[in-house]
């Protein structure tokens, strides 16, 4: 009987008025608008105050610290403050309800009243309930969370990832975001077992507590916080590698911690109550995690590569950038309602559709259209961001059911301790051991130290406070996020400059050390010699061929025409699948505009491959190119260099090769009938040694 | 007891399983996604469709009319195509409830459940409501389009205002929108009456229709819609002042059919269901319209004037884009929620907010948040529109209530032309009558025929369609703005060339007519002698003459500074007010930048003052006002060419007069302390005869 209204006719004792009815919807909705204006006045405050300490360059909290205690502070007003007069009156009435359907219709009169289900309240304090009328009434549908705040937060995320750095980190990340959060979760979840088994035996737990929900615990407060980390390291221009590392690991963090969450509540009802530890159930847990895992992350790809399709395919979109930014909002959208209609995680789709969007869609749009949707998203992210932390420190007093248990709370702080420590430096050791670029001791401390918790954390423990397990982890959750965005947010910026100062010395000696590929650098510590020849893993290697020969040409204008890149015999099919502004090499890199974007806008700077700089260091390498190099050396070459690419690319084609040098993929042999525009023949641009702009240096 | 909960205990048949309820939870959210994505789906389409539309030059449909067709397609579907499996189970309770609450808490089995009043649910099917389940999934919360997608399109409609060419013509808009709208709903509501009590008499009449409810059938379908009128004349091109008095009175409009529909309301409930007339509760209704429609006015202005202050006393704001944006954003979005927490009506405050902020925030903030504030309220705006239009057809076939009455419709149709024609063709007559600059009987044919209504209708009928007379109204609306959308709207620009091919004709000679202010201009047919000096009302020049003086150099930056215009007691309170920033003559006019920002958007053109062009006639004009021109036309000569006015009141204070020409207003002296930088004596770019650029010509 899923989802279909119950009908409850009434007897009625009175005859309701309509004008009754319609003045109670008027009053609601006119306290609803006080409410929500609470809130927007809290944001206006929250920016002049931004804005104050931006212009005043105080750094020692966060904005999104400062948007917790003025949220803390609206809370203490409401809940001491505001007194609102009782006059309830409960009219009790014996009626068999036989379930809790989605939807009721109560019949008054002759007159059918639609109720929609909000959900079950807590009956711990019984008749209380109603009590705080103005809490409750400042309460939000926990949903709003994830539907509503969470996705633009997300996709911005994924649209402003620094790619390139990422692309060069990817093993780390994927390592520490992936079996770094299981990691985490388990020992976070065997410690808090340690501790509530500690609480049943000394009486201090007050309800259940099954293993199940030390493991949710676990995975809820394993995802790091890509907001807090993002602005924090943007401020404080650190080494790209563990801006990359940090940023990378927090963004997918998030999406491995929705994810395995919700599997482990899939894991709860198969194991009919017991709560034990079932070998089938737990196989069927970690089948969900991948399909769900996998499925979004398929279906955020596949609509990014719709979006960039139609993108490339209408042209003259282009002239109407309006048109243009509405698509891409609506299809990226339409991604995370897809994927919840589809059952499948709309917020890890969405951060991979924000990935596939910068990726191929941004080559597409106008220039124009490039800045609104980069500050629409960018809008976006600040009022949820912000809202979220406002309305966490609002909460903390405003929240009825809270259940503090001191035991229950330094349980979960030395787990949540160990737990990332278990994360990082078991890993960290073990992808040295294959990493070319070490992980220095120094970053491993940063990473340990910088592991925030916010807004994910938060709208996983708010989704469901309903038993007095998740009640409990709701309040301790709270608590944990205070501490790590106000204790460890402020004090990133001293353990960046007690981690040896290293970080900015770092910077510029890296920056120099990207021109000087073959060059062991010294790090200004001393302890540590990294080469910066970045590793690569094949797989990734094989992918970014594929992505570079076949993919970019066919979903973007950017990069070399199909027709230079596919083999001989594809000619025709290549010849009709490019269109003619691919032969224009659009030379404004994705890469770098996105970079300056964000530059702009939080005054990031990070590290600029300067135009004069890159070429030198281009046309040294060309000439190792030419004397055989390895293409290994040419990825990197290529990944450090995006927006010369295809020069280089140009290069290879000049000089065939007898050996094609790759190791798993073969290079495509220079085309037989190459199209007007793209012979590197006769093109003078592709030719390095005749470059012009090759000529200055 | 207002609006606190109820707490229905239920007597339980069975245990309901926690999980159970999950499960129902997360497929109806489930669904909510699916129904949300066909909406995202038909956006996208739509936007497709437009493109295509504007490629091809296709002008006959607008893309209103088009995102309707594609949701009467898509209710088609939904109607005739889905078939919903029927697995009711309607447990019938017999409990007694009092009332029908905000709030009901039902208990089962010791779980409290939560519901809220989501509306009355229609009984004149009885049992039936249930039926398609799939239909009344799709259908939204009726206070969705009230509260959230008719802000952004209002608030749109006043921030890119034309406020020069609104301003010329306030008079006549205010005639038309005030007491043209009221004329309108009074004779449509006594058209339909009179239809009503024939289908009375001929047993055509199903339910219950009051004279009351004519009148507010009235007042709901006379607003016109201005996003329709704005996209067609622009791009049509027609004559400005033609342009200004359709698009201020359809905004305006907008703001008296709520107000005036919500008074009707209010007068319904004094009238003790008897529905009579009633002296007192009319005169009652009158002062909740005004009350109400001034009360939103000032609030609007207050809350954009505040934003005025807080971005010119955080100057410092203008280095920090995204704050600022997202300051102006969250400040307007207040205004809605403020007005409506004071139950004051959120969509005129909005209007008004609009327009104080286009007039004096828009000046303080950076270049770079101009650009984005009028992005992100075109993109809303434009989703929001495209939104509403395609649920209006969706609505025909998915809305389960309709009441299609043919006389009813006939009357309706017959009545709104009535009440259109009695709202232009009367009120032209009186204004010609104190216009220099006639409204010609081409122009008055056209402001007739593109009288469409558009989402504003929409809104207001389906805001209550709880009984048989809503209902009708509901349905009756729906086809009245198809209509006029469909068949108005695409006969608009043959009706235009049909109308003498006036238009674009009439747009050059207007244009020329600015530079030569005395002179009369013969229009292309020949028939009228225009005179363009314009009308100016006295108390819109008091406004003016206070506002440049006072109030725009002590909001914005742009303007004279306040030491310059204060009178000399002042002058140390003048000093303390004034930004150092006002010195340095921000020549940026806000008008010009608005007008140029639309018209790369839109490719609107209209007649655009080019630089050489407003310079000769300046040139002209200052040599007249050294011979003792009236302040008049010094007013006129400012509205026109805003850009320059700091130009011409530098000129007016270099040669002071003995009698000063304003008929209410007396020029404020010249500054006996100028400050450093104000000196009109020793500011080269003041004195109009050693002005370089002036000397060009």
């Amino acid at each position: 009987f899923s989802n279909h209204p119950v009908l409850l006719s009434a007897a009625l004792n009175t005859a309701m008025d309509n004008v009754a009815t319609e003045r109670r919807a008027e009053e609601s909705h006119r306290q609803d608008s006080a409410n929500l204006l609470i809130f927007i006045m809290l944001l206006t405050l929250t920016i002049l105050t931004i804005w104050l300490f931006k212009h005043r360059r105080f750094r020692f909290l966060h904005e999104t610290g400062l948007a917790m205690i003025y949220g803390l502070l609206v809370g203490v007003i409401l809940r001491f403050g505001v007194h609102v007069p009782r006059n309830m009156n409960n009219v009790t009435m014996n009626c068999s309800v036989n379930a809790s359907p989605a939807t009721l219709l109560v019949n008054v009169s002759g007159r059918f009243y639609e109720y929609t289900l909000k959900g079950e309240v807590s009956t711990v304090k019984g008749h209380d309930v109603q009590d705080d009328e103005m809490l409750r009434k400042v309460t939000f549908d926990p949903e709003v969370f994830f539907n509503i705040l969470l996705p633009p937060i997300i996709f911005h995320a994924g649209y402003s990832l620094k790619r390139r750095h990422f692309f060069r980190n990817l093993g780390s990340i994927l390592a520490y975001a992936f079996m770094g959060t299981v990691i985490s979760s388990f020992v976070i979840g065997l410690v808090m077992y340690g501790c509530v088994t500690l609480m049943k035996a000394v009486g201090q737990l007050g309800g259940d507590f099954f293993f199940t929900d030390c493991l949710f615990f676990g995975a809820i407060v394993s995802a790091t916080d890509p907001v807090t980390v993002l602005a924090i390291f943007n401020e404080l221009k650190v080494d790209v590698d563990l801006y990359a590392l940090m940023f990378g690991e927090s963004v997918l963090n998030d999406a491995v911690a929705i994810v395995l969450s919700s599997s482990i509540g899939a894991y709860q009802p198969a194991g009919d109550n017991s709560h034990t530890f079932d070998a089938t159930a737990m196989i069927k847990s970690f089948g969900v995690f991948l399909g769900v895992f996998s499925g979004s992350l398929a279906l955020g790809v596949a609509t990014g590569v719709m979006t960039a399709l139609i993108s490339f395919c209408f042209t003259k979109l282009r002239d109407f950038p309006l048109l243009e930014t509405a698509l891409f909002f609506l299809m990226s959208w339409s991604t995370f309602l897809l994927a919840e209609a589809c059952e499948m995680t709309g917020v890890v789709a969405v951060l991979f559709c924000g990935m596939t969007q910068a990726h191929y869609t941004f080559n597409n749009l106008s220039p124009d259209s490039q800045d609104r949707t980069k500050q629409l998203f960018e809008l976006l992210n600040f009022l949820a961001e912000n809202f979220i932390f406002s309305y966490m420190g609002l909460t903390l007093f405003s929240f009825q059911s809270h259940v503090f248990n001191p035991l229950f709370i330094i349980g979960a702080f030395i787990a949540v301790f160990l737990g990332r420590a278990a994360n990082i430096y078991p890993l960290s050791f073990l992808l040295n051991l294959g990493r070319k670029n070490k992980i220095g001791s120094n970053f491993q401390h940063v990473m340990m130290f910088a592991g925030l918790r916010g807004a994910m954390t938060f709208a996983l423990s708010i989704r469901d406070t309903a038993t007095y397990a998740r009640q409990m982890m709701f309040s301790t959750t709270l608590l944990i996020v205070f501490f790590t965005v106000w204790v460890c947010g402020g004090g990133t910026t001293p353990m960046l400059s007690f981690m040896n100062c290293g970080c900015t010395a770092m910077v510029l000696q890296k920056s120099h050390a990207h021109f000087y590929v073959f060059e062991q650098v010294t790090v200004s510590d001393g302890t540590q010699h990294r080469n910066t020849k970045h590793e690569s893993a094949w797989p990734f290697r094989i992918w970014y061929n594929f992505d570079n020969t076949y993919l970019k040409p066919l979903l973007t204008h950017s990069g070399p025409p199909l027709t230079a890149t596919l083999p001989a015999c594809c000619g025709p099919l290549a010849r009709c699948l490019t269109s003619t502004q691919a032969y224009e090499h659009n030379d404004d890199s994705d890469e770098l505009v996105l970079n300056d974007g964000n530059a702009t806008m939080y005054g990031d700077v990070t590290v600029s491959t300067d135009a004069s700089g890159t070429l030198t260091t281009n046309h040294k390498h060309l000439s190792a190119s030419t004397m055989g190099i390895t293409s290994e050396e040419a990825l990197d070459q290529e990944l450090a260099f995006g927006e010369h690419e295809l020069v280089i690319r140009g290069t290879r084609l000049v000089l065939p090769m007898d050996d094609p040098p790759e190791p798993t993929v073969t290079l495509p042999p220079p085309p037989t009938s190459p199209p007007p525009f793209s012979d590197p023949f006769s093109d003078p641009f592709s030719d390095p040694f005749s470059d012009p702009r090759r000529n200055r240096l």
